[in-house]
Protein backbone atom coordinates (compact mmCIF):
# COMPACT_ATOMS: atom_id res chain seq x y z
CA UNK A 1 0.00 0.00 0.00
CA UNK A 2 1.55 3.06 -0.37
CA UNK A 3 1.49 6.04 1.46
CA UNK A 4 -1.35 8.10 1.85
CA UNK A 5 -1.96 11.61 2.79
CA UNK A 6 -5.20 12.62 6.05
CA UNK A 7 -6.40 16.10 6.18
CA UNK A 8 -7.92 17.57 9.09
CA UNK A 9 -9.94 20.48 7.77
CA UNK A 10 -12.53 22.76 9.82
CA UNK A 11 -13.65 25.78 11.27
CA UNK A 12 -12.48 27.13 14.38
CA UNK A 13 -13.54 25.40 17.21
CA UNK A 14 -14.93 22.60 15.46
CA UNK A 15 -12.74 20.20 17.33
CA UNK A 16 -9.48 19.63 14.64
CA UNK A 17 -6.98 18.96 17.55
CA UNK A 18 -9.24 16.27 18.99
CA UNK A 19 -9.48 14.65 15.83
CA UNK A 20 -5.71 15.01 14.87
CA UNK A 21 -5.19 13.13 17.78
CA UNK A 22 -7.65 10.42 17.09
CA UNK A 23 -6.30 9.93 14.07
CA UNK A 24 -2.97 9.78 15.11
CA UNK A 25 -3.78 6.77 17.88
CA UNK A 26 -5.66 5.23 14.43
CA UNK A 27 -2.29 5.25 13.07
CA UNK A 28 -0.20 4.05 15.64
CA UNK A 29 -2.80 1.06 16.23
CA UNK A 30 -2.49 0.02 13.07
CA UNK A 31 1.56 0.77 12.82
CA UNK A 32 1.73 2.66 10.27
CA UNK A 33 4.57 5.03 10.38
CA UNK A 34 3.29 8.79 9.87
CA UNK A 35 4.54 12.29 10.24
CA UNK A 36 2.10 15.04 11.12
CA UNK A 37 1.76 18.56 9.91
CA UNK A 38 0.14 21.62 10.25
CA UNK A 39 -0.66 24.22 8.08
CA UNK A 40 0.52 27.03 7.57
CA UNK A 41 3.85 25.87 9.08
CA UNK A 42 5.38 22.88 9.70
CA UNK A 43 8.71 24.21 8.68
CA UNK A 44 11.12 26.58 10.22
CA UNK A 45 10.30 29.00 7.51
CA UNK A 46 6.73 27.90 6.95
CA UNK A 47 5.71 28.57 10.97
CA UNK A 48 7.44 32.22 10.71
CA UNK A 49 4.69 32.38 7.87
CA UNK A 50 2.16 31.67 10.14
CA UNK A 51 3.36 34.43 12.64
CA UNK A 52 3.08 36.76 9.64
CA UNK A 53 -0.70 35.68 8.48
CA UNK A 54 -2.07 35.36 12.28
CA UNK A 55 -0.57 38.55 13.94
CA UNK A 56 -2.13 41.58 14.31
CA UNK A 57 -0.26 44.15 11.73
CA UNK A 58 -0.24 48.34 11.75
CA UNK A 59 -1.23 47.79 8.22
CA UNK A 60 -3.77 46.46 6.40
CA UNK A 61 -3.10 43.25 5.03
CA UNK A 62 -4.24 42.81 1.35
CA UNK A 63 -6.37 39.61 0.72
CA UNK A 64 -3.95 38.57 -2.40
CA UNK A 65 -1.05 39.13 0.52
CA UNK A 66 -2.72 37.08 2.79
CA UNK A 67 -3.29 34.43 0.02
CA UNK A 68 0.18 34.73 -1.52
CA UNK A 69 1.81 33.81 2.29
CA UNK A 70 -0.29 31.05 3.04
CA UNK A 71 0.78 29.24 -0.49
CA UNK A 72 4.39 30.54 0.09
CA UNK A 73 3.98 28.39 3.46
CA UNK A 74 2.16 25.13 1.43
CA UNK A 75 4.83 25.26 -1.04
CA UNK A 76 7.55 25.22 1.74
CA UNK A 77 5.89 22.44 3.15
CA UNK A 78 5.45 20.28 0.23
CA UNK A 79 8.67 20.48 -0.34
CA UNK A 80 10.66 19.79 2.77
CA UNK A 81 7.99 17.60 4.59
CA UNK A 82 4.92 15.99 2.95
CA UNK A 83 6.56 15.00 -0.40
CA UNK A 84 10.29 13.20 0.79
CA UNK A 85 7.96 11.98 3.70
CA UNK A 86 5.33 10.13 0.85
CA UNK A 87 8.16 9.50 -1.57
CA UNK A 88 9.82 7.80 1.69
CA UNK A 89 6.64 5.64 2.09
CA UNK A 90 5.42 7.66 5.46
CA UNK A 91 1.74 8.88 5.37
CA UNK A 92 0.98 12.43 6.06
CA UNK A 93 -1.05 13.72 8.37
CA UNK A 94 -1.89 17.01 8.01
CA UNK A 95 -3.80 19.94 10.35
CA UNK A 96 -5.16 22.02 7.13
CA UNK A 97 -4.14 21.97 3.69
CA UNK A 98 -5.66 23.42 0.30
CA UNK A 99 -9.35 23.07 1.15
CA UNK A 100 -8.35 26.08 3.98
CA UNK A 101 -7.18 28.76 1.55
CA UNK A 102 -9.88 27.88 -0.65
CA UNK A 103 -12.58 27.98 1.91
CA UNK A 104 -10.71 31.26 4.06
CA UNK A 105 -9.23 33.28 1.30
CA UNK A 106 -11.39 32.13 -1.39
CA UNK A 107 -15.45 31.96 0.19
CA UNK A 108 -14.38 34.07 3.08
CA UNK A 109 -12.20 37.08 1.71
CA UNK A 110 -13.84 36.24 -1.74
CA UNK A 111 -10.94 36.46 -3.97
CA UNK A 112 -11.99 34.94 -7.19
CA UNK A 113 -12.03 31.11 -7.82
CA UNK A 114 -9.59 31.69 -10.98
CA UNK A 115 -6.91 32.83 -8.32
CA UNK A 116 -7.00 30.24 -6.15
CA UNK A 117 -7.45 27.47 -8.84
CA UNK A 118 -3.55 28.83 -10.37
CA UNK A 119 -1.99 29.19 -7.00
CA UNK A 120 -3.44 25.41 -6.29
CA UNK A 121 -1.63 24.22 -9.24
CA UNK A 122 1.11 26.51 -9.62
CA UNK A 123 2.34 25.14 -6.10
CA UNK A 124 0.33 21.05 -6.05
CA UNK A 125 1.41 20.08 -8.93
CA UNK A 126 -1.85 18.00 -8.88
CA UNK A 127 -0.98 16.79 -5.40
CA UNK A 128 -4.03 15.76 -3.52
CA UNK A 129 -5.47 14.31 -0.24
CA UNK A 130 -5.93 10.71 -0.07
CA UNK A 131 -8.77 11.69 2.97
CA UNK A 132 -10.17 14.37 4.08
CA UNK A 133 -12.32 14.37 7.23
CA UNK A 134 -13.97 18.10 6.99
CA UNK A 135 -15.19 19.09 10.58
CA UNK A 136 -18.68 20.89 10.12
CA UNK A 137 -19.63 23.53 12.89
CA UNK A 138 -21.69 26.53 12.93
CA UNK A 139 -19.79 29.26 13.24
CA UNK A 140 -21.07 30.86 16.08
CA UNK A 141 -20.85 27.51 18.26
CA UNK A 142 -16.86 27.64 16.85
CA UNK A 143 -15.90 30.76 17.51
CA UNK A 144 -17.08 30.34 20.99
CA UNK A 145 -15.23 26.98 21.90
CA UNK A 146 -12.53 29.38 20.46
CA UNK A 147 -13.03 32.52 22.15
CA UNK A 148 -12.94 30.22 25.39
CA UNK A 149 -9.29 29.09 24.53
CA UNK A 150 -8.41 32.68 25.23
CA UNK A 151 -6.91 35.39 22.84
CA UNK A 152 -7.84 35.11 18.82
CA UNK A 153 -5.78 35.80 16.28
CA UNK A 154 -5.61 37.94 12.96
CA UNK A 155 -7.97 35.74 11.03
CA UNK A 156 -9.97 34.49 14.04
CA UNK A 157 -11.12 37.85 14.85
CA UNK A 158 -12.95 38.02 11.68
CA UNK A 159 -16.59 39.10 11.25
CA UNK A 160 -19.86 36.17 11.72
CA UNK A 161 -20.54 36.55 8.31
CA UNK A 162 -16.72 35.90 6.79
CA UNK A 163 -16.67 32.67 8.66
CA UNK A 164 -20.32 32.05 7.28
CA UNK A 165 -19.30 32.45 3.31
CA UNK A 166 -16.37 30.26 4.74
CA UNK A 167 -18.31 27.30 5.96
CA UNK A 168 -20.98 27.51 3.10
CA UNK A 169 -17.41 27.04 0.63
CA UNK A 170 -15.74 24.43 2.54
CA UNK A 171 -19.10 22.84 1.96
CA UNK A 172 -19.52 22.87 -1.67
CA UNK A 173 -15.99 21.84 -1.56
CA UNK A 174 -16.85 18.89 0.51
CA UNK A 175 -19.41 18.00 -1.67
CA UNK A 176 -17.26 18.06 -5.03
CA UNK A 177 -14.93 16.14 -3.80
CA UNK A 178 -15.34 12.11 -3.36
CA UNK A 179 -12.43 11.88 -0.88
CA UNK A 180 -13.80 14.03 1.70
CA UNK A 181 -15.52 12.63 4.42
CA UNK A 182 -18.12 15.64 6.23
CA UNK A 183 -18.49 15.36 9.72
CA UNK A 184 -21.06 16.67 11.54
CA UNK A 185 -19.02 18.60 14.63
CA UNK A 186 -21.69 19.58 16.34
CA UNK A 187 -22.94 16.79 17.98
CA UNK A 188 -21.92 15.12 21.75
CA UNK A 189 -18.22 14.48 21.92
CA UNK A 190 -18.47 10.81 21.44
CA UNK A 191 -20.46 10.58 18.67
CA UNK A 192 -18.16 13.20 16.82
CA UNK A 193 -14.87 10.68 18.21
CA UNK A 194 -17.38 7.84 16.94
CA UNK A 195 -18.15 8.97 13.26
CA UNK A 196 -14.66 9.86 12.77
CA UNK A 197 -13.15 6.34 13.49
CA UNK A 198 -15.97 5.37 11.44
CA UNK A 199 -14.71 7.45 8.49
CA UNK A 200 -11.19 6.08 9.22
CA UNK A 201 -11.90 2.58 8.92
CA UNK A 202 -13.70 2.85 5.99
CA UNK A 203 -11.17 4.67 4.47
CA UNK A 204 -8.22 1.78 5.97
CA UNK A 205 -10.57 -0.88 4.65
CA UNK A 206 -10.34 0.49 1.00
CA UNK A 207 -6.75 1.28 0.53
CA UNK A 208 -5.94 -2.30 2.44
CA UNK A 209 -7.76 -4.37 0.92
CA UNK B 1 -0.60 64.67 -17.62
CA UNK B 2 -1.77 61.28 -15.45
CA UNK B 3 0.91 60.09 -12.88
CA UNK B 4 3.80 57.87 -14.26
CA UNK B 5 5.74 54.52 -12.45
CA UNK B 6 9.26 54.40 -12.97
CA UNK B 7 11.04 51.43 -12.52
CA UNK B 8 15.00 50.46 -11.98
CA UNK B 9 16.02 47.11 -12.64
CA UNK B 10 19.62 45.32 -13.47
CA UNK B 11 21.77 42.55 -11.85
CA UNK B 12 23.46 42.86 -8.08
CA UNK B 13 26.32 45.73 -8.69
CA UNK B 14 24.71 47.55 -11.77
CA UNK B 15 24.15 50.92 -10.11
CA UNK B 16 20.58 50.69 -9.38
CA UNK B 17 20.99 53.16 -6.53
CA UNK B 18 23.04 55.77 -8.17
CA UNK B 19 20.08 55.32 -11.02
CA UNK B 20 17.26 56.03 -8.45
CA UNK B 21 19.35 59.15 -6.88
CA UNK B 22 19.39 60.57 -10.41
CA UNK B 23 15.71 60.10 -11.38
CA UNK B 24 15.07 61.71 -7.73
CA UNK B 25 16.89 64.49 -9.09
CA UNK B 26 14.95 64.29 -12.09
CA UNK B 27 11.66 64.50 -10.62
CA UNK B 28 12.52 66.72 -7.94
CA UNK B 29 13.84 69.82 -10.61
CA UNK B 30 10.53 69.07 -12.58
CA UNK B 31 8.19 69.62 -9.58
CA UNK B 32 6.94 66.40 -9.84
CA UNK B 33 5.62 64.71 -6.68
CA UNK B 34 6.50 61.33 -6.32
CA UNK B 35 7.11 57.70 -3.88
CA UNK B 36 10.26 56.04 -3.86
CA UNK B 37 9.77 52.47 -3.19
CA UNK B 38 11.94 48.88 -3.66
CA UNK B 39 11.24 45.09 -4.01
CA UNK B 40 10.36 42.82 -1.99
CA UNK B 41 9.69 45.63 0.61
CA UNK B 42 8.48 48.89 0.87
CA UNK B 43 6.07 48.31 3.88
CA UNK B 44 6.64 47.38 7.47
CA UNK B 45 4.78 43.65 6.55
CA UNK B 46 6.76 44.05 2.71
CA UNK B 47 10.04 44.26 4.85
CA UNK B 48 9.29 41.56 6.57
CA UNK B 49 9.06 39.55 3.55
CA UNK B 50 12.46 40.95 2.39
CA UNK B 51 14.14 39.76 5.36
CA UNK B 52 13.22 36.51 5.09
CA UNK B 53 14.19 35.93 0.97
CA UNK B 54 17.23 37.62 1.56
CA UNK B 55 18.63 35.55 4.60
CA UNK B 56 19.82 32.08 5.28
CA UNK B 57 17.89 29.42 6.54
CA UNK B 58 18.48 26.24 8.11
CA UNK B 59 16.28 24.45 5.55
CA UNK B 60 16.64 24.47 1.75
CA UNK B 61 14.15 27.08 0.38
CA UNK B 62 12.04 26.01 -2.46
CA UNK B 63 12.03 28.18 -5.50
CA UNK B 64 8.07 28.34 -5.38
CA UNK B 65 8.59 29.56 -1.77
CA UNK B 66 10.69 32.14 -2.89
CA UNK B 67 8.68 33.43 -6.17
CA UNK B 68 5.12 33.34 -3.63
CA UNK B 69 6.71 35.69 -0.98
CA UNK B 70 8.28 37.54 -4.00
CA UNK B 71 4.42 38.32 -5.05
CA UNK B 72 3.00 38.55 -1.48
CA UNK B 73 5.66 41.51 -0.52
CA UNK B 74 4.31 42.81 -4.00
CA UNK B 75 0.78 42.29 -3.72
CA UNK B 76 0.74 44.67 -0.60
CA UNK B 77 3.41 47.07 -1.88
CA UNK B 78 0.80 47.18 -4.48
CA UNK B 79 -2.12 47.67 -2.50
CA UNK B 80 -0.87 49.75 0.37
CA UNK B 81 1.45 52.00 -1.66
CA UNK B 82 1.99 52.13 -5.02
CA UNK B 83 -1.63 51.90 -6.28
CA UNK B 84 -3.03 54.49 -3.55
CA UNK B 85 -0.02 57.05 -4.81
CA UNK B 86 -0.63 56.67 -8.60
CA UNK B 87 -4.80 57.40 -7.69
CA UNK B 88 -3.79 60.58 -5.86
CA UNK B 89 -1.44 61.89 -8.94
CA UNK B 90 1.95 61.02 -6.90
CA UNK B 91 4.35 59.70 -9.45
CA UNK B 92 5.89 56.14 -8.26
CA UNK B 93 9.42 55.49 -8.45
CA UNK B 94 10.66 51.47 -7.65
CA UNK B 95 13.72 50.22 -7.07
CA UNK B 96 12.66 47.02 -9.00
CA UNK B 97 9.39 45.74 -9.51
CA UNK B 98 8.23 42.43 -11.72
CA UNK B 99 10.81 42.07 -14.06
CA UNK B 100 12.94 41.19 -11.03
CA UNK B 101 10.84 38.05 -10.42
CA UNK B 102 10.39 37.41 -13.95
CA UNK B 103 14.36 37.59 -14.33
CA UNK B 104 15.86 35.81 -11.20
CA UNK B 105 13.29 33.94 -10.81
CA UNK B 106 11.76 32.69 -14.23
CA UNK B 107 15.39 33.04 -15.59
CA UNK B 108 17.94 32.31 -13.10
CA UNK B 109 15.77 29.60 -11.02
CA UNK B 110 14.01 28.35 -14.23
CA UNK B 111 10.86 28.62 -13.30
CA UNK B 112 7.99 27.97 -15.80
CA UNK B 113 7.03 31.18 -17.57
CA UNK B 114 3.23 29.99 -17.16
CA UNK B 115 3.46 29.86 -13.32
CA UNK B 116 5.06 33.84 -13.73
CA UNK B 117 2.72 35.08 -15.65
CA UNK B 118 -0.11 33.46 -13.71
CA UNK B 119 0.89 35.24 -10.79
CA UNK B 120 1.88 38.46 -12.37
CA UNK B 121 -1.84 39.03 -13.51
CA UNK B 122 -3.10 37.88 -9.99
CA UNK B 123 -1.18 40.51 -8.59
CA UNK B 124 -0.48 43.51 -11.08
CA UNK B 125 -4.28 43.35 -12.93
CA UNK B 126 -2.67 44.74 -15.79
CA UNK B 127 -0.75 47.43 -14.47
CA UNK B 128 2.99 47.95 -15.89
CA UNK B 129 5.55 50.55 -15.34
CA UNK B 130 5.65 53.24 -17.79
CA UNK B 131 9.28 53.55 -18.13
CA UNK B 132 11.73 50.89 -16.97
CA UNK B 133 15.45 51.53 -16.90
CA UNK B 134 17.21 48.16 -16.78
CA UNK B 135 20.65 49.01 -16.29
CA UNK B 136 22.79 45.92 -18.06
CA UNK B 137 26.13 44.77 -16.77
CA UNK B 138 27.74 41.50 -16.92
CA UNK B 139 26.95 39.57 -13.40
CA UNK B 140 31.05 38.87 -12.78
CA UNK B 141 31.48 42.89 -12.70
CA UNK B 142 28.18 43.43 -11.28
CA UNK B 143 29.06 40.97 -8.07
CA UNK B 144 33.03 41.98 -7.62
CA UNK B 145 31.33 45.77 -7.24
CA UNK B 146 28.34 44.04 -4.75
CA UNK B 147 31.08 42.12 -3.16
CA UNK B 148 32.85 45.56 -2.34
CA UNK B 149 29.69 47.03 -0.33
CA UNK B 150 30.31 44.00 1.90
CA UNK B 151 28.73 40.93 3.08
CA UNK B 152 26.14 39.48 0.02
CA UNK B 153 22.32 38.05 0.90
CA UNK B 154 20.98 34.76 -0.12
CA UNK B 155 20.38 35.35 -3.22
CA UNK B 156 23.51 37.35 -4.13
CA UNK B 157 25.24 33.91 -2.99
CA UNK B 158 24.03 31.81 -6.18
CA UNK B 159 26.61 30.44 -8.72
CA UNK B 160 27.65 32.95 -11.88
CA UNK B 161 25.61 30.85 -14.05
CA UNK B 162 22.42 31.44 -12.04
CA UNK B 163 23.25 35.31 -12.81
CA UNK B 164 23.81 34.98 -16.68
CA UNK B 165 20.68 33.26 -16.67
CA UNK B 166 19.15 35.89 -14.79
CA UNK B 167 20.77 38.71 -17.20
CA UNK B 168 19.81 36.15 -20.23
CA UNK B 169 16.26 36.75 -19.09
CA UNK B 170 16.40 40.76 -18.85
CA UNK B 171 17.51 41.02 -21.92
CA UNK B 172 14.99 39.09 -23.33
CA UNK B 173 12.03 40.65 -22.02
CA UNK B 174 13.71 44.47 -22.39
CA UNK B 175 13.54 43.96 -25.84
CA UNK B 176 9.80 42.84 -26.12
CA UNK B 177 9.08 45.83 -23.57
CA UNK B 178 8.51 49.04 -25.50
CA UNK B 179 8.79 50.99 -22.59
CA UNK B 180 11.53 49.51 -21.07
CA UNK B 181 14.94 51.00 -21.99
CA UNK B 182 18.46 49.35 -22.09
CA UNK B 183 21.12 51.52 -20.59
CA UNK B 184 24.97 50.00 -21.09
CA UNK B 185 26.14 49.94 -16.96
CA UNK B 186 29.66 48.86 -17.47
CA UNK B 187 30.59 52.22 -19.17
CA UNK B 188 32.86 54.98 -17.21
CA UNK B 189 30.31 56.09 -14.79
CA UNK B 190 29.81 59.76 -16.38
CA UNK B 191 28.46 57.86 -19.31
CA UNK B 192 25.97 55.62 -17.26
CA UNK B 193 24.85 58.69 -15.63
CA UNK B 194 24.37 60.77 -19.01
CA UNK B 195 22.22 57.76 -20.82
CA UNK B 196 20.21 57.60 -18.21
CA UNK B 197 19.34 61.39 -18.07
CA UNK B 198 18.76 61.01 -21.46
CA UNK B 199 16.09 58.36 -21.28
CA UNK B 200 14.35 59.99 -18.60
CA UNK B 201 14.30 63.15 -20.70
CA UNK B 202 12.78 61.55 -23.54
CA UNK B 203 10.42 59.99 -21.93
CA UNK B 204 9.02 63.15 -20.25
CA UNK B 205 9.35 64.99 -23.71
CA UNK B 206 6.98 62.05 -24.88
CA UNK B 207 4.38 62.48 -21.83
CA UNK B 208 4.21 66.01 -20.62
CA UNK B 209 3.78 66.94 -24.77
Amino acid sequence: MTAKFIVIEGLEGAGKSTAMAICKQFLQQHHIDFVQTREPGGTPLAEQLRNLIKQQHEERVASETELLLMYAARAQLLHNVIRPALKQGKWVLGDRHDMSSQAYQGGGRGLAPDTLNALSKIVLHGLRPDLTLYLDIPPAIGLERAKGRGELDRIELETLSFFERTRARYLQLAQQDECCVVINADQPIEKVHADILVALEQFYFRVSS
